[in-house]
Formats: C-alpha cells, sequence, structure tokens
C-alpha cells in the first residue's frame, strides 16, 4: 500500500505542477503579458490543460485508487491518506466522465466568448454575445449530461464548485435568507442615506497599492510566499503553497476599489497560505469550495475590514498614509460611509446587504436558462424584470444589466454564484465561533492584532485544506450545521445601529 | 509527404510550446516570484523540461524525421520545410543522444551549484564551489562524451551553443584577433585615459529605466510584442514571437548600466522580434547560434549605441531625460566617457577593445579544464596567472576572479564563452555589409533613424531564425566567410582618434 501510495502521490503531483504552471502563465496574461502574447498563451495553456487532464484521468490512476480505496477506508476519516485517496478519487472521477473533447471545446469557446465579451460589454451589445451564450447554454447542459441521476442539471455543475450541494438545498436556504433580507433591506433604505461622498476625494495610487498591502499583512498576509500584482479584475492566485499571489486594481477617485479589493483578495490568500505545507502537491492543497474560500475573502473583507473595531486602530493609518485627505472626517464618518446600504444595479459594487439579493438573482437566471424556462433570447428582459422586482430598479441598459459579470461569457452557465452567498453565511457561521472560542478577539482587533483570529481559522479551517466537505468542516469547526443565523444576527447587530432600525427589532428574528 | 509533414510540425509545437511555458515560469523566477515560491518553482521547471525533452526525443519523431529526410533533401536548401526537416533532425539527434538520466541530473547539479555560487561568491569561498565544479566539470565531460568521434572535448559542448563551429577553429581565430588586439590595447593605455566621471553622477531609477526603454524603441524593439522589467542580472527571454520580453538593472551612481544593458538586450530581443511569424512554433522560430545573437546585441549596443552619430540625435534626449545633471557636459566628452577603455577585472564591465581578452581567457581555461591539463583545484591559480600575463592585472580575490561568472557554476563547462567574442567578430561584418549595401544608414542613425539598419538586419539575418548555420548566414548577408577585418577595421576607425593613436597606423593593419 505504501509504494501504491507513493505512486498514486507522484502521479498527482505532476498534475498538481501542471496546473500551477499554468497558473503562472494565466497570471502573467493577466498581470504583464504584451498584446502580442496573446495567441500563443492561449495555446500554451490549452496544452498545459491537455497534459493535466490526461495525467489526472490515466487508467493507471484509477487503478491505484481501486487498490487503495478499501485500505483508505480502514484508515481514520481525517488522516492525510484517507482523505488524499478520497479526494483524488473524487476528481479522478469527475474528470473521469467529462470527454477530453467537450473539456477543449469548452476552453476553447470560453476564449472566444470571453474575448467577445470584452468588446460586447462596453458596446452594450448583448445580440453579438446571444449565440456565443446558446452554445455555452448547450455546453453547460452536455457537461451537466455527463453526471447522469442528477435531480436538477444545475446539480452537477454547483458539485465542480461546492461539492455536496445541490439545487434544492441552495433554493431552500436563499428562500429563507431572501424572506429575512428583503424587509432588512426595505427598512434600512426608508431611513435617510448614508453620506460616504468622503470616500471619492482624490487617492493616488501608489498610496492606495501601498495602504492595502500594509493592511493585508497586519492581518496575517505573509509576502515572503506572496505578492501583490495590478490588473483590471483583482484576483487571487497559487503557483504553490509557498507562493499565493494577490491584484488588485486602483480608482483614485474611489478608495473602497482597491481598499476592500486587497482585503478580500488577501483573504483568500491567507486560505490558501494557512494549508498544511505536507499537503503540497496534492489535489488536498487547496481551498475545499467555492462558498468556504469566499467566506474567508468576506471575513477578512467584511466582518474585520468594515467593522469599527477594525478601524478604531486602522483610521489613524489611512490619515497618515493620506496625507491631508481626511482629516475634516471622523472615524465615525468613515464608518458609516464604508457601510452604505442602497440598492444598486451592480453586483461587484453592492454593500453587504443588498449583494445576496443580486446573487440570487444570478443564481435562479442560471437554473432556469438550464432547465429551459428561460431561453437565451429572453435573458436581458429577465435580468431587467427581476432587478426591478428585486431591488426596485431599472437599468439603462445591458452593459450594467446581463452583460456585467463575466462568468456566462468565460466558462459555464451553472454553479457560478451561489459561492458568493454560501460565502457570506459562511464568513459569519465561522467568525462567530471564532469569537465564540477566543473571546478576545474584538478587543485583539481594535488594538491591531489579528493573530487569535487568525490562528483560530488557520487551525480551524485553512489548514484542511480541500479534506473535508463544506458541510462537515462546518460542522468540525462550529460544532453545528449549516445556519444563516449567525450572519442575519451579525447583520442587524451591525446595520440596526448605524440605521437606528431599533424600532424595526422584530426583523431581527424571522 | 504534407500529412507527415503536418504532423512533425503538430509534434514540435507541443515541444516549443512546453519550452516557452517553461521560459515564463523562468522570467517570473527571476522578477517577481516570492522567496517562498523557490522550492515548487524548481520542480515545476524540471517537469516542464522533462515532458518537453521525451517529446522531442520520442521515436515517432525519428520516423518521421527518416521519412521526410529524402524528400526534404529534393527541397530548395532554405525552402521552410527543408530547412524544418534539416534543423528538428539536428535537434532530435542531439536530444537523443544524451540520456534522459544525465539531463536530469546535470539540471538538478546546476541548481544546487547556483545556489552555491550566489552565496560562494559574495564571500569569496571558491573553496565551498570546488567539488561542485569538479562534479560539473565530469558532468560536461560524460555530456561530450555522448559525441563520439570529437577532436576535442570541447567540440560538442560548443556545436550546443554554435553549431558547425570547432575548438580548432576558434583557437584560430582568436589567436589571430589576439595578436592584433593585444598592441592596440597597448597603443591606448600608454595614452592618458579618458575621464568617465560624468557617468558615475545620480541618475534617478525611474528615468533611467523609462530612458533606455525609449531609446530601445527608436531603435525598433517593439513594446506591443515585449516588455521590460527589473532583475538582478539582464536578461532577454522570448514566450512567442509575439512576446519577447527584456529586463535590465539600474544604478542610480552609474548610468551606463541601464543605458547599454538595456540597448544590449533590446538587440538580442529586436533578433527574435523580426523571425518571421510563420517560422513560429517550430524549432526555427529561435537565434541561429549564441554568436549570431550576440552580434546583435552588441551591434546595437556598441557600434550604434556608443556611436558618435547616435549621441548627436539621443544627447539633446538625454539632456532631457536627467534634466540639469549634465548640462556641463559636452557630446564629445560623453562620447569619450562611454567609450573609454581601461585594463580591468571583470568581463561584464569591460570595454570594447579589452572584452575579448578576458572572453579569450575563459575559453582557454574551459578548454585545459576538459581535456585535462588543468584542475579544477588550480584553476583560480591559472585565473590569476592569466589576467597578469594578459591584462596585467592582479585581483585581490576569487570573488573578482574565477568566480565572477555564473556560466560555470550553472551549467556546463565549455561552450560557454566563445558566443561573445563571436558576437563581436560578427556584430561588425554584418553592420559592414549593412553599410555598404545602405550607403545612408550613418547619416539617417544620427537623424534618429533606424529603419534602414533594421531593415537590412531583418532581411538578412533575423527573418531566418534558425534556418542558417552561422557559416551560411555570414555568407549569405556578406558575401563572404567570417573574418576579423572588419571588426579590427571599425576599433581602429573608431579608437585611433578617441586616443590619438595616428601615429601607431601599423596596428590597423596586422
Amino acid at each position: 500500500m505504501t509504494e501504491r501510495l507513493q505512486e498514486l502521490r507522484t502521479r498527482l503531483h505532476e498534475v498538481y505542477d501542471l496546473q500551477m504552471a499554468g497558473a503562472v502563465l494565466r497570471w502573467d496574461q493577466a498581470t504583464y503579458m504584451p498584446p502580442g502574447g496573446a495567441a500563443a498563451r492561449g495555446r500554451q495553456l490549452a496544452l498545459l490543460g491537455t497534459l493535466a487532464h490526461a495525467r489526472l484521468t490515466d487508467p493507471a490512476v484509477g487503478r491505484l485508487l481501486d487498490a487503495l480505496t478499501p485500505w483508505a477506508e480502514t484508515q481514520p476519516y481525517e488522516s492525510d491518506d484517507a482523505s488524499l485517496v478520497r479526494v483524488a478519487r473524487r476528481e479522478f472521477e469527475q474528470s473521469n466522465r467529462v470527454p477530453a473533447a467537450l473539456v477543449a471545446e469548452m476552453n476553447e469557446h470560453a476564449a472566444t466568448s470571453y474575448q467577445a465579451w470584452t468588446e460586447a460589454r462596453p458596446a452594450n451589445d448583448f445580440a453579438r454575445m446571444r449565440p456565443l451564450l446558446e452554445r455555452t447554454l448547450d455546453q453547460s447542459r452536455r457537461l451537466a449530461d455527463c453526471f447522469p441521476g442528477y435531480a436538477c442539471v444545475a446539480d452537477p455543475l454547483i458539485d465542480f464548485a461546492d461539492y455536496g450541494m445541490k439545487t434544492a438545498d441552495i433554493r431552500t436556504l436563499f428562500a429563507s435568507l431572501r424572506e429575512r433580507l428583503v424587509p432588512l433591506v426595505q427598512a434600512i433604505t426608508e431611513r435617510p442615506p448614508a453620506d460616504d461622498r468622503c470616500l471619492y476625494r482624490h487617492a493616488p495610487q501608489a498610496a492606495q497599492l501601498a495602504f492595502g498591502l500594509e493592511l493585508s499583512q497586519s492581518l496575517g498576509y505573509d509576502l515572503e510566499r506572496g505578492r501583490q500584482d495590478m490588473t483590471h479584475h483583482p484576483f487571487m492566485t497559487k503557483f504553490s503553497l509557498g507562493d499565493v499571489r494577490i491584484t488588485t486594481r486602483v480608482n483614485e477617485s474611489d478608495l473602497t476599489d482597491c481598499l476592500f479589493g486587497t482585503l478580500h483578495e488577501a483573504g483568500h490568500a491567507m486560505y490558501e497560505q494557512g494549508i498544511r505545507m505536507d499537503l503540497e502537491g496534492t489535489p488536498l492543497a487547496g481551498g475545499t469550495s467555492s462558498g468556504v474560500h469566499e467566506s474567508q475573502s468576506r471575513l477578512w473583507e467584511n466582518l474585520v475590514g468594515r467593522s469599527m473595531p477594525f478601524w478604531r486602530h486602522a483610521y489613524p493609518r489611512l490619515l497618515k498614509a493620506f496625507p491631508g485627505t481626511f482629516d475634516d472626517v471622523s472615524v465615525d464618518s468613515f464608518y458609516r460611509a464604508i457601510n452604505k446600504v442602497a440598492r444598486s444595479l451592480v453586483r461587484t459594487e453592492a454593500d453587504e446587504v443588498t449583494y445576496n439579493l443580486h446573487v440570487m438573482i444570478r443564481f435562479d437566471l442560471e437554473v432556469d436558462l438550464l432547465e429551459g424556462r428561460l431561453a437565451v433570447k429572453d435573458l436581458p428582459e429577465a435580468w431587467h424584470a427581476r432587478y426591478q422586482s428585486d431591488l426596485g430598479l431599472q437599468a439603462p441598459d445591458d452593459r450594467n444589466g446581463v452583460l456585467q459579470d463575466v462568468h456566462w461569457y468565460a466558462g459555464s452557465i451553472g454553479g457560478q454564484f451561489q459561492g458568493y452567498t454560501l460565502g457570506n453565511i459562511l464568513s459569519a457561521l465561522f467568525y462567530t465561533a471564532a469569537v465564540k472560542a477566543r473571546t478576545g478577539i474584538p478587543d485583539e482587533i481594535a488594538a491591531g492584532h489579528f493573530a487569535s483570529l487568525h490562528g483560530w481559522l488557520r487551525d480551524n479551517v485553512y489548514q484542511h485544506g480541500t479534506k473535508f466537505t463544506t458541510a462537515e468542516l462546518v460542522e468540525r469547526a462550529t460544532g453545528g450545521p449549516l445556519s444563516i443565523e449567525p450572519y442575519l444576527a451579525y447583520l442587524w447587530n451591525k446595520y440596526a445601529p448605524l440605521y437606528d432600525l431599533e424600532g424595526a427589532a422584530s426583523l431581527s428574528r424571522a
């Protein structure tokens, strides 16, 4: 068994290294590659992807897994070896069910579609995207059909991102969250709006970059094993557990873009940096699901980074980083500004409270498209209708409507959005459990110390990599099942005083 | 045949793309990778190297080449197809003669040795490098022994870098060059030394980077298909014909490091950017030899970049780029400063005239080591003895002696240095031929126009990639064989007036 396990590890290490090499090429494409490099880069990435896929789906891997599984099942569930065999088996089976030709077809189409979207979005040209999106939808259904026996065609697609979750579970979860969020949004938006004009004062690029990175480092993002670069869309990427990078962007007339974007990506990066180093090179060396990953970006960005304790410590640093710019703004005004709640058209600019409504619209539309209740040609209208009914807003165009998110135009339809709201729910679950276990955390945050919180998250979430499913991880870390209550309590406790909602206290309990 | 040729192309394209992916990873390692990324990066690079090697040496490639060669030999020698088969066959045979185990052993040892050198050089610790260098020497001999039938053990190693050249040819060439250089150096160094103090005035990093890049662009380096980053040691690298990058470094107290380093690397890059785009993805898409590659870096750096016509145009731009810094320095003084000739200890800092003496020392020592006339333990003494006899200087330590160049400590011994002097010789050969064909070139340079020169080089050198050997390329481009006369004439015509050597005119002809 030791020998077989070693052979499995060696084979999987090659897959991992090829994937990581691909990540370097993708990062370079987004950061520094000159325009002339694009054509070859697509080819190079396709080749690395094909080689990784061929190695992962090699029948020899299947034989090793068949031989190892009975033995692994006698080992403790959470042991490295049992977990490796279990997770590798899942990835092997997922990859083996999808024909290489479909993978290649989807990758090629995704590149074409993405390229078209980069032009069609600014041109507000949904008509151009329509046939491409129809093809994406067709491919997505064919991808789902590689996994027969699903209850909903979206289930296999959700499984890729949030293993173990089903469309029906998410629908139920989202419905109960929605029922409580809608009146909260309603109550807040009936109050006088927060004044956030101070956030749009001129702030020089270099100072923004340095300040965001300085804060991220103080949270625990390790630059010996990471770095920051600029891209059009911020992201986190990993080339090994020793090299986990973030990117950010800067708007000199909007401090929040770089600041919270950086904290967000640093949260993702701290998750990856916290994985146990001896899981390196295996399928265990990653985040366990898109929901758990997003929970960490949102936890550091919002529960920490938009909290009053955090700014008690960080605000003087901000005043120093932007000399003279915010001298007339009190920390209280700044705190109100960065937590302004307002109905808006664009998901990525939405506040914490309304954000989930944006996600739910997309989730429902994805499922409707996949299940054939909605045709691509009718998508822009369906989008507008939902924004009207859910947020009371009418987008003036498709650019800020159905064309706003890259997801459907650069991959598949299905499984793309639920992770964002799962992440919000989980961020509060984990944070609440951390504070329960280490009650000094809020005071430490106010003093600029993050080691207790970071340590709890590393011990209970990060170190395990992909060993546990989302549900298992939640159970182990919080002692209970997935629940929306801590998230709703967090929102209530934060926004009730901010918007003077005491009279609407009934909203805090369903 | 068409079908076989297509299959060959497809297979070689994979090799090429894997090599290019490796180049991206190497570039990132040198530019932006945080320290924590090093261990995994070594593994990723080894894997990509192994995969490329396996694909290139695949017996199926050999069968295709066997089937295609008789047909290719009926095609015009310079046709794309015949050249592809010819060059691919050479690379296939070279790669197939070397056991994969030796390649892996050498790569691994090179990484270890390089790592040790980065510490041993500043510590002046040759003793630490000695056993590593002994192993490198042993490996280099074993590598040479994969190609039995050589006249000199260095021949196969030289072949890798400068295909078609033999140790004996280079010895003869270098001896005749040396015979003429030594009295020239002697005559120059008997004259009063040039005053180059103006070069060491403070020049800010950002201005140096921008100015170097601006000049490179005006020469013809295309930033739509390239870019510049900073590294400890400058280099040029290629990820595709559409993405050819350079790196540079900056010393704020020495303008020349960044300025001429950038022009040098831009010269390499213009060669690669000038290769015909339809050779992309084949073994033809590269520089034909280390000598020809170096000829282009040296041509743009020295024959253009250190010439008076060039600075007639560029000097006002320099004054503008560094406001106030050089206002009291005339273009004539600046020209004298950047062309100061002096015996020195460090090759990379040597002037055009003495540079080749440094190269010849290393070339002779390499061959002596390989042929067993010199033991590694005696290398530091042999080094000092040669610097004493050839340059009249005594290095105070090994740091500026035998430890100064990375080459032997990060690869093999043999074939590492001759390209530098071949490059100098060839730079004048090509430049002279270009000016003969397009007599307006010097005037155009003085007006800041480089299109004629660049065009001639593209037509006669760059576009062909690796189609022709060095000797073939020289014959085609200049109408004659490799000769040192144009180079010596160039040196004489430039340095005689600079150092008032008219009285020593006999030096201009042997």
